[in-house]
């Protein structure tokens, strides 16, 4: 009988040792590229963390230095990732300056562990900041690793993010809490004034040259637009204007003919535009940045 | 005893549901690149349905709305994969449009998530329909993504991929069940007539560029060629000659001279050409598609 | 009592198998680019083996038949990983001819699954050779596969990494064993000699410019140089001038303006050039391979 009785708490405790851990994700992006072995040092680190992870990526072709999309990249997935998943995002033009290396928790329960230099400009602003905290490298370092002055991808934040997601260490164990308050870049905010709905073009749905702008659905129905009304189109860059246009709001690329511009909700249900079954961004030489604008009218 | 006898039991079952579970293999198939955060996207909501699932990638480079390609590449991967395994293809020109959306299960055990659109025509054929049936996206899709019209790949295949293969749902749980026939792509099938064998080039070793065809090893053993044996080749886009050639059939690359053309079998078993050490398609200007065919008859 | 100590028995056994088993990784690189289903395939194969492995990429973008670069990238890398991975790594332009099909264990622990054709001149110098076997293909070659003379990547090299990596066969099952000898390149090492320190550069840091020496830390300390010291830097290709200059040894980026040259150690703490924010192999023309080297001098 107590046999049986010990046996049951060994039993009980594994079984509540895999509801109640961590979910073990880490999610990886960075401007490396997978053309040398700089992703593939980051991933062997964190199997020598604990060979429970899950390692996955986000993307390791940010362009070189483009913290502005490596924060649109984050805000874009990390909403669909559960809770608890740890992402680790190295682009980072400041190594070995000034720049504070953090870990950020957001109030959806996701971790965010990157130089603070803008990376968390927009997922912050999503999700919601929970806390943040310095990374004590004096703790938070790969064992050997103190003389090498120039691959905290590795040595810090894979190896930090690592422990995280294996619990090895807790969101405490980071360093000291920081106000909560991020390293921020400045980019034109989704407004409508006078029947004009303005806003930027974050980003491109780069592999079909689809325009993309941070105009939520919400701020769009204030125009009236239903789907089929016509609008007026201005794109901006830097103020001079790149494009001027008529299309309809379409629900399906297929609502309007090859070759035709459309106004649609992207899977984000922010307007954007395309052509269909062709190239928008190309064709009109539109792209993408903070320095990029964009006026919309109902016709 | 009793309670030892429950944690027998206790213990069956935990043993049991391991050895009679999906093998939690989801592969993915996209014309997205890696370039935005599309597939990671994906691949969160797929752990946010189980983190006990593995993900794989076969590929993000399928050129944009190449269905023939798209379909070439599950054929020619498919078959490696362990039954069970869950390979979810997006490559969705009509996304919006009447095509369905599909869970095809072959007679080998494997299942494909994806718009039956034409990507199915070369594993259907090779694996065998065992059943099709159409995803009812009233039950299977993710949860808030009503509104989205554009990302199918994210809501509605990678989700209802994940939990099939998870075990959340069982086939039955896909939606109705269809007739057992796939929207096919035509292409020529290969044939030996009149000591001449015809066939088609599905696709470009492009890394290489070598040249592969549909043409088996059995109906390329109707010509009596032997290893050593010349071959002369012709090789048609849309009926016009492209190139003409004679080759010898041989077991390894390095049978014939750096630079020098050979016929050889591919890792598929198939009909292959290439230039030792050198790129065939590009020096001789072959490429592939439906409307590629080649004609060969030994010397 | 009985069944109970039975029970306990049971679960000593599973509890043991995990903490004894191998860390089940596989990590995979290749010439194969990701464009087409090779390394979808190889994949298959080690998931038909067993679903517990954990597969990962280091990359599979080296250039085309490039042994020199995959040597490098395993001699990057490997280190980072925990002992018993397993690396299975197929850079072939032999295939078919007579290079052995090998599986190196390293002094460290880690296990190189390849052809022996120079792919292991780095790895096997950094970790130490413990033992070589070659690759018995009569028994470690995927069922069915005989027929196929092309791509011993997916039916010997990936079927033989995985069974190791899953503990489906142990080292000594791999095939007989052969001298601890590898096929090594020949490439100039790191001397100190008159004032100057000599090397070679083995690699680029390709995404961002970056120069790579084979100079490591301690060769280069004889020089005397210390942060922020001047040094004369000549680049040789084929023993041809290509690049003479002056800069800063500099602990970080940032120490140097934008655009201005610097040495440094990189995450290998090897000695390496850079411009900061900008490309410094482009900009000179300085590339790499067996045929550069470089000098450096102390101002």
């Amino acid at each position: 009988m107590k046999k049986s009785f010990l046996l049951a708490i060994f039993i009980f405790c594994i079984v509540f040792s895999n509801l109640y851990a961590q979910n073990k994700i880490v999610v990886f992006q960075t401007d490396f590229g997978l053309k040398d072995g700089a992703v593939a040092a980051m991933k062997g680190v964190s199997m020598g963390v604990s060979t429970e992870l899950k390692l996955y990526d986000l993307t390791h072709e940010i362009p070189a230095y483009n913290i502005w999309e490596a924060s649109y990249r984050l805000y874009q997935t990390a909403q669909y990732w559960p809770a608890g998943t740890v992402f680790v995002s190295v682009v980072d033009p400041g190594v070995g300056s000034k720049r504070k290396s953090v870990v950020l928790k957001t109030k959806t329960g996701h971790y965010f562990v990157t130089p603070d230099n803008g990376t968390l400009t927009l997922a912050a602003g999503s999700l919601g900041i929970e806390m943040l905290r310095e990374i004590d490298e004096t703790k938070n370092r790969l064992k050997g690793s103190g003389e090498s002055y120039t691959f905290h991808g590795r040595d810090v934040y894979a190896y930090t993010g690592a422990r995280l997601a294996a619990g090895a260490i807790k969101y405490e164990d980071v360093g000291p809490l920081l106000p909560a308050k991020v390293v921020t870049i400045d980019y034109q905010q989704p407004v409508f004034e006078n029947g004009i709905v303005k806003g930027n073009i974050p980003i491109l749905d780069i592999q079909y040259g689809n325009v993309w702008t941070n105009i939520d659905k919400t701020t769009f129905a204030k125009t009236g637009a239903k789907a089929g009304d016509l609008l007026n189109v201005t794109i901006y860059h830097n103020n001079t204007k790149v494009f001027e246009g008529t299309m309809p709001y379409a629900a399906t690329f297929s609502a309007v003919e090859e070759g035709k511009p459309l106004l649609y909700l992207n899977s984000l249900l922010n307007v954007s535009f395309a052509l269909n079954m062709d190239n928008f961004s190309e064709k009109n030489k539109v792209f993408s940045g903070a320095e990029w604008s964009v006026e919309i009218k109902k016709q």
